[in-house]
C-alpha cells in the first residue's frame, strides 16, 4: 500500500495520482509494443502518435491560434533563458525585459551574458533585492524597438503572478510560464512566443513546452548551437535528436487528464477556489499569518506567507511535516511559508493545510 | 501479465527489465517519502542522496580517477557537440576530429558552426558517405597544437566501434561515448573528457552523462550561454538549475543492476559472447548474410549486417517483427540489418535472433 503525502513542492511538484498511476501499470508494456515507453524509438509511429496527441491536445486545451507551433525541448527554462535573446534578437538589437522576481532578473541577466544588449522596461525590485508585486500598466516602459519584452507570468519564489498581461502594443511579448502554465486560460495570441519547464503543471523535470509564432521560430542567428535553434526543433517537429521521450510521454498524460478534468475552465475555478480558500485563512487569522505579497499581485500557484517570528516559522514547517505536508519551507532567499497548490494540488489538500494552520495557531500562536 | 518484446532498438534502447520493475513499484511512493520520485524536489536530501549515490556507483564501476568529476546535464548528444568546443577550444584555437561515422561527422561539423575553427584528424569516409572502419593509428595526423581531438568511440549507425583508443601523447582526447558507455572497462585516464546520452546501455533519454578532468570543466570562453557551462554545471554539482531527475534516477537504478550483474568485466565478457554468437552466425552463413563493418572495426554494440536483396532484407525485418523481435531495420541512411545489443540484451536475446537468422536463411535463402 502506497503511502501519499501532501506536496506542496514548488517544483518538481505533485502530479495527478491518476497519471502516476498509469505511467505504473505502463512502465513494462506501453501502448501494446511490447516495451517500456522508456525503451521505446523517438522514431517509431507509436512514439510519434504520442508526440502529435500531446501537441493536439495542447492546442485545444489553450486554444493555441493557427501560426504557432509547439516544440518540446530539454534544458529546462535556464536555457530558454539563452535560447530566446539568441534566436530572437540580433546581436546588434536590444531586447527589453520586465523584472518581476528572481527567475525573470535571470532571464534579463542571461541576455546580457550572451552577447545582446538587455533593457528594463518595468522591475518591481526592492532594495532589498525582494519582489512583492507586479506592475502596474503604466509603469512598463518599453523604449525603442526591441525585439521583444519578456516576462515571467508567476513568480515562484515570491509568490506573485500577472492578474492581466499587459497590451503593450506592436511589441512581441515573450513569457516564461513555467509556473503557472496550463492552470488557467491565457489568450496565447498575446504572446509572440511562451515557455514552460514542465515540472510544476504538466509534467516532470527535463522537458521544456516552447509554443511560439511560425516566423519566430523560423528566425535565426549566426554561430548558434544547433540544439539551441528554435528553427532545427520547429522543421524537425522537436525530433531533431533523440527528445526527452518520457517527458514528453508524462506531459501527454498530465495533458489528458486535464482534458478529463474539464480542461482550463474547471481547473481555473479550481484554482480559484483554492485560493480563496488559502488566502481567506490567511487574511482570516487575526494577523498571525501575513501574505508576502502585494493582494493585486498574489499568485495562485505559490502562497506566500510569513508568521510572527522565524522560529514559528520553522516550527510550522516540522510540524506540517510531521501532519503528513511537504514541501511549505519558503525559498532560502525570502523565507517564511510557501504553499505551492500546483494543478494537482486538490481543493482538499488546501483545505487539509488550512485546518492545520488554524490549529498550530490555536495551540502555538 | 505483460508481454515483452525483444528489443534490438539502437536508442533509447532494451532496459534491464528488473530496473523497470523497481521504477513500476516506485511509481508512486519513492524512498519512503510518500511521492514519485517524479514529484520531489531536486534540493531535497533524498534526491541529493540518490545523485551522489549515481556518481559514487559510476566512478567505481568505471575506475574514474582522481580529479575527475561526473556530471548530468540535459540536451543528449547533440548539445555536447557544441558545450565541447564552445567551453574547451578558445575562439581562436582548432579543434580536431577523428570521423569515424555520422555522429563523429556531426561533432566535427558542429564546431564549425559555433564558430571554431575543426580540422580533421583522419577520416574513414568512402565516396558513397558510408563508414566501414576505425582508422589505423597512423592514419591519425594530429597538426599542430589544438585544443584537443575528438573521437566517437561507438558507430551506431555503421556498426562500428574502437578495439583500441590510440595514444595522441600530449594531445587531449575528448570522447563521445554514447553508444558503448558502460558495456566494457575503458580507461578514463586517457581522456580530458567523456560524454555519453544515456539512453543506450545507462538509463532512458534525455540525461547525458558528463565525465572529465576538473581543470577541463572548469574552462571558460566568452558569452556562453550558462546552462552550455561545464563550469556552472560542476561548481553547481549538476544543480545549478532543475535537473532531468527522472533520467538520473534511471541511471542510477540501471548502475545498481551493472554492479549486480559483476560490473564492467562481467558486461563486458557477456558482450563478447554476444558478439561472438551473432558475428561467428553471420561468418558461418556462407555469405548470405554479410557484414557491413570491416572485421577488426566490428562493434559488439551495433551489429550491422546485409542481406543478398533489400527484398529479403525487408522480409527478414517484418518475418522477426512476428516473431517478436523488433528494432532490427538498418538506419535509412544504409539499409540493411542492424542488431543492437547493448547491455540490456540478453545473450538469450542473441540466440533466438541467432535461431531466427538460420530458419530465415533456411526458408527464405
Amino acid at each position: 500500500m502506497d503511502k501519499r503525502i501532501i506536496n506542496f513542492n514548488p517544483g518538481p511538484a505533485a502530479l495527478p495520482e491518476p497519471v502516476l498511476q498509469r505511467a505504473r501499470d505502463e512502465m513494462l508494456d506501453w501502448a501494446g509494443t511490447g516495451m517500456s515507453v522508456l525503451e521505446c524509438s523517438h522514431r517509431s509511429k507509436e512514439f510519434e502518435a504520442l508526440l502529435h496527441g500531446a501537441k493536439a491536445r495542447l492546442t485545444e486545451l489553450l486554444g493555441i491560434p493557427d501560426g504557432y507551433q509547439v516544440l518540446f525541448v530539454g534544458g529546462g527554462a535556464t536555457l530558454q533563458f539563452a535560447m530566446v535573446p539568441l534566436n530572437l534578437c540580433p546581436p546588434d538589437g536590444t531586447a527589453s525585459y520586465v523584472v518581476t522576481g528572481s527567475w525573470a532578473k535571470k532571464a534579463y541577466q542571461e541576455a546580457g551574458k550572451v552577447g545582446r544588449k538587455a533593457v528594463i522596461a518595468a522591475t518591481t525590485e526592492t532594495k532589498e533585492k525582494t519582489f512583492h508585486r507586479i506592475p502596474k500598466p503604466a509603469e512598463i516602459k518599453v523604449e525603442g524597438d526591441p525585439a521583444y519584452v519578456h516576462l515571467c507570468s508567476n513568480n515562484t519564489i515570491f509568490g506573485t503572478q500577472w492578474q492581466q498581461y499587459p497590451d503593450l502594443g506592436k511589441h512581441v511579448m515573450i513569457g516564461d510560464f513555467s509556473s503557472d502554465f496550463m492552470s488557467r486560460r491565457m489568450d496565447v495570441s498575446k504572446f509572440g512566443l511562451i515557455y514552460a519547464g514542465a515540472q510544476k503543471n504538466v509534467g516532470p523535470a527535463g522537458v521544456t513546452v516552447v509554443v511560439g509564432r511560425k516566423e519566430l521560430l523560423a528566425l535565426e542567428q549566426p554561430n548558434l548551437p544547433t540544439y539551441l535553434r528554435y528553427k532545427i526543433h520547429a522543421e524537425n517537429d522537436s525530433l531533431y535528436n533523440t527528445p526527452p521521450v518520457f517527458g514528453i510521454y508524462m506531459v501527454a498524460l498530465v495533458l489528458d487528464w486535464i482534458k478529463e478534468q474539464g480542461g482550463l475552465v474547471a481547473l481555473e475555478r479550481r484554482n480559484d477556489e483554492k485560493g480563496q480558500i488559502l488566502y481567506g485563512a490567511i487574511d482570516g487569522s487575526g494577523g498571525f499569518y501575513r501574505g508576502a505579497a502585494d493582494q493585486d499581485s498574489r499568485s495562485l500557484m505559490n502562497v506566500t506567507y510569513r508568521l510572527p517570528t522565524e522560529e514559528l516559522e520553522a516550527a510550522f514547517v516540522a510540524d506540517a511535516k510531521k501532519a503528513g505536508m511537504v514541501g511549505l519551507k519558503g525559498h532560502r532567499s525570502v523565507g517564511g511559508v510557501r504553499a505551492s497548490t500546483y494543478n494537482a494540488v486538490s481543493v482538499e489538500h488546501v483545505k487539509t493545510l488550512v485546518a492545520f494552520m488554524k490549529e498550530f495557531q490555536r495551540t502555538k500562536g
